[in-house]
């Protein structure tokens, strides 16, 4: 049957598809079957509920994203009919029951996440047979492989295309703006798209929406990195691998981050760039995501499958005890990663590795000669050329202009007794910026004074908290009281 | 913030919210978030959808599950937050990671099942966790405990409750209607609920529901059993072990079925509408649910996780290698009922097996001497006096003026060969039946004229297909084409 398509103005993270309940009846459809929309040889799958009054018989109320992804618009007819088990879902079940899945079986499943026919439940029973049983390094070449062919691609006229990525969860370690400077100071081309916050407090597209638009379509985007080198972008409205965007919603959930899909969803957005030059920062240890053995594991995972798509990669494993910098959270963030380009009073972890990562890319580019990329790096820093750089990708984004100012509320935390810090909770810290209102409230945020092995006297600050909301202050405070996330030994 | 509840129109499975997007970016909320809304005491959750024009600003959207749970009504003003973390989150980790949750834990994650705290994807990663990694007789009692407990339960003032059940996945297995129409004839109390088809091509409900309306409130229930002993009954609407409902939501898209929650959902059920006297129907074999070693396992557990709740359960195992009766499919399985009801030429194998259900009932129930269930059985059922209860059941239940006419497409399916009846697939069968429209179609379905080890001529016909729909008729003869549900030997 053809009903007429009438744009329904919802927004919501999944395609919403809604039909007059006589219309439903009469095709015998149910609140919460899943139909097939097609119109003009494109096919999209939605999850349909019913009305008896909002919409008009013979009507099919759909967002704009299903009007796009169809590329129909209103009052186009288009042709519905209820929808068939997904096709992949036997494979879904395969991957369930401990088995090992071809390359096509995979494709399948991204496929249909990609196009909608499979919702979130079913990509969650996916995600949970990777959590549970694993995949093999072919398994995890052809997701990667699916996930970047199945979304659009930048390229960039056989121009070298560097990228570094940090598989995440170490609260402040935003040295992705610091490294982006000094090597597009130093003339390497940087495409940078960073997602929003998953686990931690704040994610580089959290903190740079602070002073810059983030948000371009593909287009600006190459205008903007043909201008000046490089972006600090948000990665989400590119339509680059979309498969990955719907998987990430649905692990964020529970945190699920399994090996073979992390790999997958990070080498295939580089792949989706058009980057040739990759480098990985896998924190460890303590309070990071993952142990040193499993950081190990992990490396050896990324080189293999990352060779097989002739990337240039290198993997280094860093600290990842405790968090870098002081400030923790999208306006504290921002504040430390300029005092590091400007030279003034910077935190020296943030600075210590954002020069160490940049110093491998500019070694691996051919920017520096061997082992004195790093030198490199830092003199690039205190020349004031990283800084500049940093301020030109600024103004070719679009700059805001607003004054920093961490959260109205305020509340220093000091120490109960004198001895030396022992240990800074990684997840605990980000657990306590999101409590506070992390990412969404900008202000809100963590400012640490003090770090591990650092003294401190009895009644000394070790951090101050922020926030823009009274009742997540009070709560942030409850929070610290119950899980203490630092530390403090006896002297 | 406080914002006015507005009814939305529209049927949905999950409860629609939908806000105007200044106002939820005032609360800093995005399209897809969780939000809380209280009201009066009360507390549910949604994820909450934006609009910029169908919403006022300061309004709630809310669809009507909503405001019943809520207890509110249309203009009510109702406090919204957005929602923390489910608390249970960390349980559901627990189980993925293998390790066996606590009565403490199980009750907290079915309790934000209930109250909406856990979206699908929640439920479905709870769903994997124990499909992975089983659960323990304790924790099967809990959960069991746990899914009757936050759900509505009937009383009878201390009177012999019985119940039956089958665990389900056999075609045209519909013996629920005979076996409670022979028991009730002889006294036996049986307030029987049922499901719709989950797997198969139509459930009791389904089939019931050609006939009779079945969906009644918990107060109505209570009436029509007073007044006739038993009833036929959907569960759906009663609002007994809403948990369940939820967990089969999810579960039915892979078709998961893990034992624990198997047991726990049934044995629910039957504790919620007050059930003392518990028969458990295993079909086993190759094409049923489960193969003979499965089948035993199940049974002790059955027996284990009953006898805990004080019931008295019997489980018989029954051969699930072949539908049962000739009909498969509402309309033609209740024609097939009322053959056995009314003695005219009745399906023999569905006549037997009810009457063995049957049997073992009337002497749990002391209605029968031991070993003399199934002769008492068959003689309630010849004197005609089964056939009466059922005919009071339809008219206390509120019976239909139709027809019973299958499907008006129909195609006769003859043996390409000479030989015998080697196996007639359970699975393909109900597949069959589900590509033919059942069981929304009630017409359609497959008539079966040949059963295992039946001689046939190559000509002969061993099935006829119904449909009321062209093209579903025409899907089914190729589904039949390729699968080939029926194997015929050489003689």
């Amino acid at each position: 049957m053809k009903l007429k398509l009438k744009r329904v103005h919802i927004e919501s993270p999944e395609i919403i598809a809604i039909m007059n309940s006589k219309t439903a009846k009469s095709l015998d459809i149910h609140a919460g079957d899943r139909i097939a929309v097609g119109y003009n040889g494109k096919s999209i799958s939605s999850d349909v509920d019913t009305t008896d009054s909002l919409v008009g018989l013979r009507e099919l109320a759909i967002s704009r994203e299903g009007l796009i992804s169809l590329g129909a618009k209103n009052g186009d007819l288009a042709k519905i009919a209820l929808n068939h088990r997904p096709r992949s879902l036997p494979y879904i079940m395969k991957k369930l029951d401990g088995h090992i899945l071809s390359k096509d079986e995979i494709f399948a499943i991204i496929r249909e996440i990609v196009d909608n026919s499979l919702n979130e439940v079913e990509i969650a029973y996916f995600v949970s047979g990777v959590y549970e049983k694993g995949m093999t390094l072919e398994e995890t070449v052809n997701l990667t492989e699916a996930i970047y062919k199945t979304g659009r691609t930048l390229s960039w006229n056989g121009k070298k295309i560097a990228d570094k990525h940090s598989i995440g969860g170490i609260a402040g370690n935003r040295t992705t703006p610091i490294v982006v400077s000094i090597c597009a100071a130093a003339g390497i081309i940087l495409p940078k798209t960073s997602s929003r916050s998953i686990s931690s407090a704040a994610g580089t597209a959290d903190t740079m929406e602070v002073i810059t638009k983030v948000d371009f379509s593909a287009g600006d985007l190459r205008k903007i990195v043909s201008k000046v080198g490089a972006c600090l972008a948000w990665g989400g409205s590119l339509g680059l691998a979309p498969a990955d965007d719907k998987l990430i919603r649905v692990e964020r959930l529970l945190n699920l981050d399994p090996d073979s899909q992390l790999i997958a969803s990070i080498l295939a957005k580089k792949l989706s760039v058009g980057s040739k030059y990759v480098l990985i920062d896998i924190p460890y240890g303590e309070g990071a995501k993952v142990s040193k053995i499993e950081a190990l594991s992990l490396k050896k995972k990324f080189l293999s499958v990352g060779k097989r798509f002739g990337l240039k990669i290198k993997v280094v494993l860093t600290n990842g005890e405790e968090p870098i910098g002081n400030g923790i959270g999208p306006v504290l963030e921002i504040i430390d990663i300029i005092k590091v380009l400007k030279r003034q009073s910077p935190p020296i972890d943030l600075e210590n590795k954002s020069v160490k990562l940049a110093g491998i890319l500019l070694e691996m580019l051919g920017k520096a000669e061997k082992g004195k990329g790093e030198k490199e790096a830092r003199q690039i820093l205190n020349s004031g050329a990283a800084y500049k750089k940093f301020e030109e990708i600024l103004q070719a984004q679009g700059r805001k202009k607003i004054t920093l100012e961490p959260g109205k509320f305020s509340k220093d935390i000091v120490a109960d007794r004198r001895g030396v810090i022992k240990r800074v909770d990684n997840k605990l810290i980000n657990s306590l910026g999101k409590v506070l209102g992390c990412p969404a409230d900008k202000g809100a945020g963590i400012y640490l004074y003090k770090h591990c092995k650092d003294k401190v006297n009895k009644g000394e600050k070790i951090m101050t908290l922020y926030s823009n909301s009274k009742i997540n202050m009070d709560e942030a405070l409850f929070f610290y009281n119950k899980f203490r996330p630092i530390l403090i030994n006896n002297n």
